[in-house]
């Protein structure tokens, strides 16, 4: 019988599921809003929901199929406990709540899904970590052992590959590379420090990039005309296709920076290759020739011309979820 | 019959070994001048006299035994190839050459040297590794999955420790932490860039930040009366203990850098603990005091107060010939 997985991606906005096979195809696809259970209280009808949804999508299937696992990529998931752990934008606390304790916002998540399918293996993990698996299995590192993946979307996410292991850490959280600290006394982040690499290199560290250009600079440029709020980083693609120098800018200093710190990171884990995936890395060239440029001419002369910079082999669509349903398929490998 | 490996620590002086056991136990030791071997064709000659000095060890011993391997550290040594590549200060090209093609200078040692006793097994890698593997076979990284050893001698080195495994990278030269750039355009390193960890965090570097201080600040110091050539790291220890102003400051900020660059390590491999390793981390709570402040100061809030920052527990002299033998034993348990 066929054998299939469920791969899970859970954003702040949708969660999408789907049935995918160990080579990647997918025979169902579908998705319920995250955004309809913001609150604490809301995670059991979350659950509740998601797992009759993904029943649903079962069934939709016209052939018999075996059901061995369930993949799941989250923020803030703990691999080792098969947890959500105080994700800033799931489940918070109500504004009226007087009790804010952390620790109550710790989600058993791989657990509460397994139960509703008769307790199949349920794995969890972020979303950069599921990217990264999915890049193993799926993608462009099939039989590599030592590689990074660094996801270029709202943040920057990476999973580390060594030994051909995926870097969990010991408390389940490793792979956090979007927040070194790269300028000290930088940036405001997210996370509620200053300078990390994220703040700087991601769809929202270029967009702050190039309004701090279109301030530095006199050139003219098509940017000008867009506010704060309406922009978007793919303005930038595209004004800097067009020879915008502000824009083109940006890509360059996104490089250095992102190039710098690679540099460091091949240091550490010396990889045979670097993949970016997501939104920003879809600029190609403006993104990627940069990056390959600074990372060499800071690297480590041992390591000069070895590491390879390359595009993810699973861009699109569904990307996540084949990522996610990566973690059981792995296992079965 | 006992079961003995061979531990081999090449330093740019001399080369040391010994016989040990499983539980780290040494039964004879011995030592050659590796200096006596200066240039590219003394390399021959040096294996056959480390071969016979080691062969006369292993008859010194009163007992029968079996020799189960041989464990080398090294300068730049490769554990993938069991070559040592370009060594900065071992067997370098004579002055009068011409062809100096640094291809030519990759020495097949493990193999050399497992010829001379019967083709028994010999692993070799860099110092810094071969302390790491020391630690969690006889010190106090047993038991531990993820781990990160910093070693503060003459330079800074490193070995990471991920899923139970030594990350030696794909191309055999991972962990070299001390080269990741702290500060852009800083203080020149022996690797011929500028700005590296080890410029500031190792034995010379806290010797060059004295000698900044001094410029710097306008406190009377014990140390304004020594030449920078007669100047050894130990002096600052000792007036710090004094309360010398100067050497205080001098470990702040060696901390400081150590604890900013150790928070960007966490957020890469979420370690379990960090030891600090070597003649520098023996300054104590001088040294671990300000680093550890600083790394949980610019720490990512998933992994603060979750690091254990500890000391070595394979300090001492026999500590390098420990470590090298601990690359057999490891891969006997």
């Amino acid at each position: 019988m066929k054998k299939l997985v469920i791969g899970v991606d859970i954003g702040g906005i949708n969660t999408a599921f789907g049935l995918v096979d160990e080579k990647g195809d997918l025979y169902a696809e579908s998705v319920i809003s995250t955004k309809k259970y913001p609150y604490i209280d809301d995670y059991p009808a979350y659950v509740a929901d998601l797992c009759s949804a993904m029943r649903a999508m079962t069934e939709s299937v016209s052939f018999e199929f075996e059901l061995i696992g369930i993949g799941i990529g989250a923020p803030n998931a703990n691999y080792h406990k098969g947890t959500v752990e105080t994700p800033a934008n799931l489940w918070k606390f109500r504004p009226e709540e007087t009790n804010c304790d952390e620790s109550r916002r710790i989600f058993p998540l791989a657990d509460d899904v397994s139960k509703c399918f008769g307790g199949v293996k349920t794995l969890i993990t972020n979303d950069a970590n599921a990217a990264t698996i999915g890049e193993m299995v799926y993608g462009n590192a099939k039989g590599m052992k030592d590689f990074i993946m660094i996801t270029l979307g709202t943040g920057l996410g990476s999973g580390f590959v060594a030994n051909g292991e995926m870097i969990y850490g010991h408390d389940g959280f490793a792979g956090e590379f979007g927040h070194i600290i790269v300028e000290r006394n930088g940036r405001e982040c997210g996370c509620g420090r200053r300078g990390c690499l994220e703040a700087y290199v991601s769809a929202t560290g270029i967009k702050r990039t190039a309004f701090d250009l279109m301030a530095k600079m006199s050139a003219p440029s098509r940017l000008r005309g867009i506010a704060f709020e309406d922009f978007d980083s793919s303005m930038i693609s595209a004004a800097a296709e067009a020879g915008d120098p502000i824009a083109l800018e940006a890509f360059r200093y996104t490089g250095e920076l992102l190039g710098h710190a690679l540099a460091d990171a091949v240091t550490i884990t010396s990889p045979e290759a670097i993949f970016l995936f997501g939104g920003l890395s879809k600029a190609g060239k403006l993104l990627f020739d940069p990056t390959r440029w600074y990372m060499e001419e800071n690297m480590l002369s041992v390591f000069k011309n070895k590491v390879k910079l390359l595009p993810s082999g699973i861009q699109g669509k569904n990307a996540a979820i084949l990522g996610s349903s990566a973690l059981i398929w792995q296992q079965q490998q």
